[in-house]
């Protein structure tokens, strides 16, 4: 039954790609009828968008529609194909505020344009040129994703039903992704605001509301869907939040070779995730001050990453990260379980939520 | 009857108002709920979109839709507002790229918040920590001008006759966006080069494609507005040009307390303008070397400025851009009066054509 489920993920995956194929491939034929200026843009976004990905949101979506005892049609899987376009807005954005160098082992876009201005010796300051072209290619990635919904050949009545869902979650990204960096601002970490951000940043953007968005477009009358919307908020909430948890200790004790991210980056970075704040909750008051000098140093050397790292360990914070996100997975699969959700959208759900926080995916 | 086109004009600009303040209240409701830490966002953002502007968009979207014939509807002024949040995405990143330090005579954006976050010692960088929110807060508008025109009430045909062109305007925004940063890059300015910019950033963005927005609220068949549309063309794309140029003129020449920007802004930024590559066609090479020199200079000193306007004018560049204006200007007052055009559109046409050409709207 499971092997099932791990065709259909791969299926999807499949299709996803195919979908981003072929609307990257016209809004090449787009841009270039412009200005052969915009190459190097359909470029990096091609290269972003299909090189690599996990197409998390979208399976969420797909598993929503499931869900509803509907199955997809090939309109549907692009329309939800265009959660991957939103995703390259938020990662494109986001390197650019983190100042990252490297995505998925790459660099970075703003680092890529950077790079290109200088090869081509253009005029002006490579940096500041990569910069604007990050901000650019994040909005452009933010327009497609919406017209790639619009113009993905679902009914009218999907689509409306959709809008609604995908505004929202949209709003919520941003307002998650601004709290996030104004937590940096914060003197000291706190595991409630920590939280909270997970909560909009993975809980509702990455699972809760492409699982809705799936649901709106099978179902579109909102009050016919409202009981199976609430199942999979309770599947999805507490899902996302274990998902973050997960990302925060990969991102502290992760292997570069499979995130794709520098060892310890959130060290370097200094990020305020509940893995660090349930540190300074639990570590004695010197362990507490020899961390804090080393999160957000750039120059951190290989030996205080591992420092740092130990500093973590002996709080005992990763085992109560690990037992929250047991706690959590265990609270999303039993909502999984309900009888509202056929058991085709069960096998999934399952099988992603035991993906999303293992990361074997 | 000129007197009639003007109290349109002033009464839409009060209803845009109106419609502004009553979804920004709502939007605060929502986001303080999600966190307080938003509240500098709401408060940034209401300043920067109620402060000012002089809604060029909304009211071309309004003649659009009068042009068909149509009296615009409370819903449908709360459709075409949308483009005002649109054009707040694009200035405030806009003015973050340029690292421009100020927008309509205060801060912009990204420096509004490097202050807050020094005024409040928060922890962190505090010029990333302003460039991280511009990044945010120009999404966060891009999203909620998609969302207004969602929920702005009008029929769902109209709502999806509205999203095509909505959709496209946006692709060709981004697009001409990174044409005139990526001509930032070139070595020398090119006159046909900077012309298309402006075709993509002024005559499609700011003119045509909002008259088009209009027109297809109205009339939701495509084929049976395609007369119109093309009418509508042939008014917004000449007159976007002009309306260009007139700013190119004023970015150089332009009296900061009309502007909001300093004096010879322009130069500072070394922007790649009509006028800029019309006056190297035509300046002595001496006079070349001399004003490249002043050209993206920061340090500009106010003799250095004066110096750049007189190599300038000497060129006769800006008596063939003002002549190149006025031409553009009779096409586009040809188009108006073309009996397709209800009578009551087409003066709202005229004086928003003369405004927007002689600046003093």
């Amino acid at each position: 039954m499971g092997n099932d489920a791990q065709g259909t993920l791969e299926l999807v995956r499949e299709q996803v790609q195919a979908e981003l194929v072929s609307y990257l491939t016209l809004q090449r034929e787009y841009l270039s009828g412009i200005g052969s200026e915009l190459i190097p843009v359909c470029d990096a976004l091609e290269s972003f968008l299909l090189d690599a990905g996990k197409r998390l949101r979208p399976l969420f979506a797909y598993a929503g529609f499931l869900a509803t005892g509907a199955t997809p049609t090939q309109q549907d899987i692009r329309a939800m194909t265009s959660l991957e376009l939103l995703q390259a807005c938020a990662l494109i954005h986001d390197d650019l505020m983190d100042k990252s160098d490297t995505r998925r082992g790459k660099p970075a876009i703003h680092r890529h344009f950077e790079n290109l201005h200088q090869s081509q010796t253009l005029n002006g300051l490579s940096a500041q040129f990569g910069e604007a072209a990050a901000v650019l290619l994040g909005d452009l990635a933010l327009v497609w994703s919406d017209h790639m919904l619009h113009t993905s050949g679902v009914s009218n009545d999907s689509l409306l039903s959709a809008l609604s869902v995908h505004d929202e979650m949209r709003i919520e990204l941003m307002a998650g992704q601004y709290l996030d960096v104004r937590e940096a601002g914060e003197k000291t970490p706190n595991v409630d605001r920590a939280l909270r951000i997970a909560r909009y940043k993975s809980g509702k953007y990455t699972i809760e509301r492409p699982l809705h968005l799936g649901a709106s477009l099978a179902v579109t009358d909102a009050k016919q869907r409202s009981n199976l919307t609430s199942i999979l908020s309770a599947y999805g909430l507490p899902l996302g939040e274990a998902f973050q948890l997960r990302d925060d200790l990969l991102g502290v004790f992760g292997d570069p070779s499979v995130t794709g991210k520098p060892a310890g980056d959130d060290l370097r970075e200094g990020k305020r995730t509940v893995l660090i704040a349930m540190t300074f909750e639990r570590a004695t008051a010197a362990a507490c001050d020899e961390l804090a000098k080393y999160l957000g140093n750039e120059e951190l050397t290989s030996s205080e990453i591992e420092r740092a790292r130990l500093l973590i360990r002996e709080s005992g914070s990763v085992e109560v990260v690990e037992e929250l996100i047991e706690g959590l997975l265990t609270n999303a699969l039993q909502a999984a379980s309900s009888e509202e959700i056929s058991p085709q959208a069960r096998e999934l759900l399952v099988l992603l939520a035991t993906s999303a926080t293992r990361r074997t995916m």
